[in-house]
């Protein structure tokens, strides 16, 4: 199976459901699920079911449209009332990821600059239109970023990812992952994926060893604590990572685990490069300790992907979903324009990315 | 309950078997296996059952004075080679804890120096007694480091161990949570301890996280890719791990991940300690490199305990069951007759612990 030929988040042909692939059931089955409530759409979000930065600004996006559409009135002030609801509730699924607002903002702006100018019915086709841009530009952003990192490669360079910022994670080819697609279109076949396994929910060992194995591509599961181990033989020649809200600074937060990777990259002298499309950069928070932190439910640690519990009843349980790298770890950002070293903030407004 | 009163390897009042707590069943199940046979202790030794360096050391004791004593025979010779044949059978259950050779050896040594003295039914006695001072001087190594330890301990103190170096990891007290269970007699009620769950096998989630909540203490557990994410939120003030190997330079093995977290420690400034039986001091290997390291089988990290299949099949696993960190990385070595600082070999050698 051709992983870029599962698509995250799509809209139906008529208009009326949120096509996604329910990206829990994976890599033992290919499921998708039709979506129309605006609760199961938040649902899928909070889930997990769709994942991703980018894949949940598209899916947002999508969402909020044809919730927003199903309201049958030609009054655009009761649309637009509406509207925010259902972005409301939308932006509440998930705090960390800031494509999520992004995308939900954006739909947003298009309904103010055109409320005064459009009918109820024409919003809801340039709404509509909206999204499906969010989600072709989250295909050409991919495929940037992926261009660019695939510059920084090297025939047999062992890879190391951690979480899953793949295919799977935006409209297609991933932020970390676009480098290999790229790659694999270039005929190059000797690259080595390592995919830490991104304990609580295995975002790594689900989904990015899913999509690189069906790629054709030398893949190794390792758990997250061995990425010490892989850097000290030597396994590893570049890290690539997603990110889910960078500061203006260039501390980022990315799946939990992450700022571990960055330093145990700087400990041994690896590149550790992050794969950000522009709509992840977010200008309005100047450092890492701004950005809002998940918590999920300790559950998700004790019960072992919801079934046998591993551990014993009472304790207390730690499960931030993400954490913030400090941007003096960082090599670089690979962004859609190209890849903006330190100082990053002056480098991101040097490519127009904030 | 009280973790102090498990016994993680005994021999039976009648001396016929090894009785050792099943850890493979914690924290679901207290149930205690009763073994006399060769291949069961390998394989309760091999498939972790009993675990932990020095608890391994003591059943390995027991279990070679215990099928050596199976054999009815007067000769000397013969019962000399039937000992040699369970000693080897034993030593091959698991490679890189220095203990299982270390405790193996020291049966041998005393059927060498008492062979032409005694005869074989007060060899056999003259065996038993030794595993019984194994397992004795064991209690005694373990509350020393746990006092020295303690004296490193300030009130309200948030404590990070690796893996599992508790009471179920020796015949009592532990080695890296020796320090809490003295802290709890002299009345400390304040301490919190973060168990690392350590994947793939979870002896952190299973037995540091039981053991610790059992005994009353402050306990959370997290997963082992949120250990830089705690000690930059400032919840962690000092780290005790266990060891399986110390060689001459200060190198040492433990459990896979702990060199992460020791480079972890290192970046964000916490004192890091290794909590070290003489017994696991192993002066005639160099430095970490000549460590033999175990590998085991990808299923443990596939199968998520044997269950059910979180990773796509044919991929490739990595899954070493130890890694080695850097002796530059250590503040000290908590053993049972002091704390030993850099250099390491000369610390090691003033204290006559190698």
């Amino acid at each position: 199976m051709n992983p870029l030929r599962l698509d995250t988040a799509i809209l139906s042909a008529d208009g009326k459901e949120l096509i996604i692939l329910d990206q829990t059931l994976l890599p033992g089955k290919v499921k998708y699920l039709s979506l129309s409530r605006i609760d199961d759409i938040w649902e899928a979000i909070y889930s997990l079911r769709v994942r991703g930065a980018p894949a949940i600004g598209v899916a947002a996006a999508y969402g909020v449209y044809l919730t927003s559409a199903q309201l049958e009135t030609q009054d655009m002030a009761a649309f637009c009332a509406h509207f925010r609801t259902q972005k409301d509730r939308l932006s509440s699924a998930r705090p960390t990821a800031v494509n999520l607002s992004w995308a939900l903002n954006r739909m947003e702006q298009v309904l103010e600059e055109n409320k005064a100018l459009l009918t109820v019915p024409q919003m809801k086709e340039r709404l509509k239109a909206e999204a499906h841009a969010i989600r072709e530009e989250d295909v050409a952003i991919s495929r940037g970023i992926g261009q660019y990192g695939f510059q920084l490669l090297r025939p047999g360079d062992g890879i190391l990812t951690h979480c899953n910022a793949g295919t799977l994670a935006t409209a297609k080819y991933g932020t970390a992952l676009a480098p290999v697609y790229i790659a694999l279109e270039q005929g190059w076949s000797d690259l080595r994926v390592y995919c830490d396994e991104t304990r609580p929910l295995l975002q790594g060992a689900r989904l990015s060893a899913f999509e690189m194995h069906s790629a054709g591509v030398d893949t190794t599961l390792l758990c997250d604590n061995m990425a010490s181990y892989a850097m000290a033989r030597g396994l590893i020649d570049i890290i690539f990572v997603g990110c889910d809200r960078v500061s203006a600074n260039g501390d980022f937060a990315n799946k939990i685990g992450t700022s571990a990777v960055a330093i145990l990259a700087k400990h041994y002298g690896i590149p550790f490069y992050v794969c950000a499309p522009s709509s992840t950069i977010d200008p309005s928070i100047p450092d890492g300790a701004h950005i809002p932190i998940e918590e999920r439910p300790g559950s998700e640690v004790t019960e072992m992907w919801y079934e046998k519990r591993m551990a014993p009843e009472g304790i207390k349980v730690l499960n931030p979903a993400f954490d913030v790298t400090d941007h003096r770890l960082i090599t670089g950002f690979i962004t859609e324009k190209g890849v903006v070293t330190a100082p990053f903030f002056e480098g991101f407004q040097a490519l127009g990315l904030c």
